[in-house]
């Protein structure tokens, strides 16, 4: 493990021993215990990316200036309070979907004697977030800031989720609904603000920048994370499971995935019958009609494509960014994605 | 209606139209119009007593000067803020209690094509409320303490519903985990905070006040939260259907009622016997054995006794504090609540 992430582990630690014993309310043992197993369960067991991008972020504004310890625990709180969010939303959004498992375990709502008290978990995931940044941060001159980060970014995230959940769950299936104009929202609000965006935002403000001034930095964020989202999609049917880590079925879950709206694009009205007769079925034998008219579309060259031009264009725009150490941020999330294969 | 009451409805739809035109998130038709049915369906349709007693109570601190139009928006925005609170809390523990009904009409997952939605929808109303406090409170001074008071308190709430949820749905049903201390506690965290205090907080937020100099204030509203709910506990029993508007079922439901745990404090060992074997049980036969113990152990004259002394104590408490204005809006609350039937 890198220095980095045990250092990033060991705040975990301390975060949750100072939650465990918030003088705002008063715990029973058996109240104590429970939140302790469910951070353990839900927080730190993901691929930290977010979180640990905060601190990288932190590390190149700083123009290769040694941290201080101090600095270092503050960029791994706040990296921490974006997993914490993280794991917020996936505890609720697997209760909605109905999903079995995560991140390699049963979803926390499935376990025995959880069910719906994982909503309230889920609440006190996220009510944990404003408890750290009051801690930690409530004396600094970005203090306010922050907190509208984070409520901003909240409210797009929960805004995203709703156009998928109305559009993707509501209702009959009704292929006709999806396009990319609306993949593409769903995607920027649903995953590119929190994922992409927040993570630079913190490590910006923690420089003491203020935001208003960095609109160009967010909009190439929000195009990576969309690029990013794109190849989730694209990976979740022509990926290879053994290097993804599990079995794609957007397909079967009628997702509004970029490849099923490109191919919607690029359909006659025979291979349009056929996408909307069998996609959203978990029927094998349908899943692989799709599957064969997503290659007789050449969706594999359409992305090839995209991938391209994604690439160049988002390079051009941080090229023509006047801070070299934001420069060097921004390709430190691309070269993570470029042409990443998990 | 009263004056105040229509000036606050009009406010409520000032602040959804806002909230639908929001720019931090591009809708579509279809989710503008799914959150407005939303909205109507579940924040304006209460007694509105929390949001209004933000009005009364900035009222009573300005010692009878006129208000501006911007002063009582303001302070009725702040009485939304509660609504909103209150709605996302109710949407999201109908879920979890599986309840069938709230305020006259179906819970609203119970709604067609609304279900596990109902989730997301608590969040959205939950996020709403930074977004109306950064819209009408941004450049206030005391802006950050709203902010940090909402959080607060949220986090209060929630984790009183987790003692709540943990003790009352956990495992097998077991009534020796019931105690006056735990009753106090789960009603003191999920009631009192949201419901007394923060309603008085952010009036005195508005007039200037720094609420670390309210520390006796906050103790007050939460021993009259208190007496609150173990008033509800006792109408849930012997209160009138008609005049209450509904029929209680805390003894089927095996809730942590005041009138289980005071049963439990005076049973003979005979008596607890009865209790466990009847309680939570949704037997008409078994809620009617539990009755008629509770009245054998004369728990309406101990309830009586209760509220006697009770008011006598937060009485003599109000009148020790310094400031007069202060006085009259925790007598406006106390009055409000004494001897209520209802």
């Amino acid at each position: 493990m890198s220095d980095t992430k045990s250092k990033f582990l060991e705040v975990y630690s301390t975060l949750k021993s100072e939650l465990l014993h918030d003088p705002a309310f008063e715990f029973t043992d058996e109240s104590r215990k429970w939140v302790e197993r469910m951070l353990d369960y839900n927080v730190p067991g993901g691929k930290l990316n977010r979180g640990l991008s905060v601190i990288d972020s932190y590390k190149l504004l700083k123009e290769g200036k040694e941290l201080t310890d101090d600095e270092i625990f503050l960029a791994s709180a706040l990296g921490w309070c974006i997993e914490w969010l993280q794991a917020y939303f996936l505890v609720l959004d697997d209760i909605m979907d109905k999903s079995v498992t995560r991140r390699g375990q049963p979803c926390w709502f499935r376990q025995p004697k959880i069910g719906m008290i994982a909503v309230n978990d889920g609440l006190i995931l996220r009510n944990h977030i404003p408890r750290v940044l009051k801690k930690h941060f409530g004396g600094k001159p970005y203090y306010v800031d922050l907190l509208d980060l984070f409520n901003e970014v909240e409210f797009q995230t929960a805004s995203g989720q709703m156009i998928d959940l109305i559009t993707t769950h509501e209702g009959e299936k009704d292929l006709s609904k999806y396009s990319l104009p609306l993949h593409h929202r769903i995607v920027q609000y649903k995953t590119a603000y929190y994922s992409f965006y927040l993570p630079v935002a913190c490590a910006l403000l923690m420089t003491g920048e203020n935001l208003d001034n960095h609109i160009e930095v967010k909009s190439i964020l929000i195009e990576m994370g969309t690029y990013f989202q794109v190849q989730d999609d694209y990976l979740d049917c022509f990926g290879d499971p053994e290097v993804i880590g599990k079995v794609g079925t957007d397909i079967e879950d009628f997702k509004c995935s970029w490849l099923v709206v490109k191919a919607l694009e690029r359909a006659s009205e025979e291979q349009k019958r056929l996408l909307h007769e069998n996609y959203g079925n978990a029927d094998p034998a349908c899943v692989a009609k799709v599957k064969e008219l997503y290659m007789a579309l050449d969706l594999q060259g359409v992305f090839a494509e995209y991938e391209r031009t994604s690439y160049e264009n988002i390079i051009k725009r941080i090229e023509a960014h006047p801070s070299k150490a934001v420069q060097d941020v921004l390709k430190s999330f691309l070269k993570k994605i470029y042409k990443r294969e998990k």
